[in-house]
């Protein structure tokens, strides 16, 4: 059979979860996930869904996805796709998934007028790094991602 | 004069450019900006725009600036607030007045239910860095942002 690339809906909201949660266990963080699949079907239907996903399928069984959303660039004055999780289930990888869901974002980008894509790596996944040097993609060695969660962020906001 | 924060809207297109341009000057890469006055005003009035921006101002001068949108986490299954550009003129630096748009940022946060707050910092900048480690920020020391845009964007597409 061959493979698909499909827009996600409310109706995947399991499909996804389960991808979320083995995307987590392979950057070493089982525990992180918090979310239900009732939260992702709820996101998903709302008229403003925060996020959007693409599914990889083989017939009705699901090999990867790629979630994602804008953000924007002010230097360019356009909104980029930002890639915030791409997984392939093990069993079905060095068999073109990721390309496949990453050319469909890339035409997607394109098509909405998008100056650039960009997702975060963790730097011991070398094989992932390599793909993405491959393809052209270029690493933003000089920026360093803060983040405000929790305690910090109720503090900063009160105080 | 005290200092107020504010939302920025379609008249305010000008200030927020010049705020823009100063800030990639800051940041060595005055060339960078491409955007103009004319694209930002139709962004700030279309139906959904792309970004979101405080102005900081002491009566009807305009002393910094923070331009925002919205990511999502899929482990916490909520938006998260992403701070794409701050800058705080010279001249009323020291003063309080990227304290006061953070705050004003993480207070939007809570109310609108995000899970954090997140931003990019350039490794040189050790006088922002030393501000945002006071404020609780965590560096996400061990992820790497790649961007694929242009000719590699197009072909990646097309391909």
């Amino acid at each position: 059979m061959a493979l698909t690339i499909r827009s996600a809906g409310r109706d995947d909201a399991e499909t996804i979860l389960a991808f979320i949660r083995e995307l987590a266990a392979y950057e070493r963080e089982p525990q992180a996930v918090e979310t239900s699949a009732a939260i992702l079907a709820q996101q998903l239907a709302s008229p403003r869904p925060p996020f959007e996903c693409l599914l990889a399928e083989e017939g009705r069984a699901a090999q990867g996805f790629a979630l994602y959303f804008h953000n924007y660039s002010t230097w360019r004055g356009r909104p980029g796709l930002y890639l915030e999780d791409l997984y392939v289930r093990p069993e079905h990888r060095r068999r073109g998934v990721g390309l496949a869901l990453l050319k469909e974002l890339a035409r997607l980008a394109r098509e909405r007028g998008c100056a650039r894509m960009e997702w975060a790596v963790l730097d011991w996944n070398k094989p992932a790094i390599d793909f993405y040097l491959k393809l052209g993609a270029v690493p933003l060695a000089e920026w360093t991602t803060f983040r405000l969660d929790g305690e910090q962020l109720r503090r900063l906001a009160e105080e």
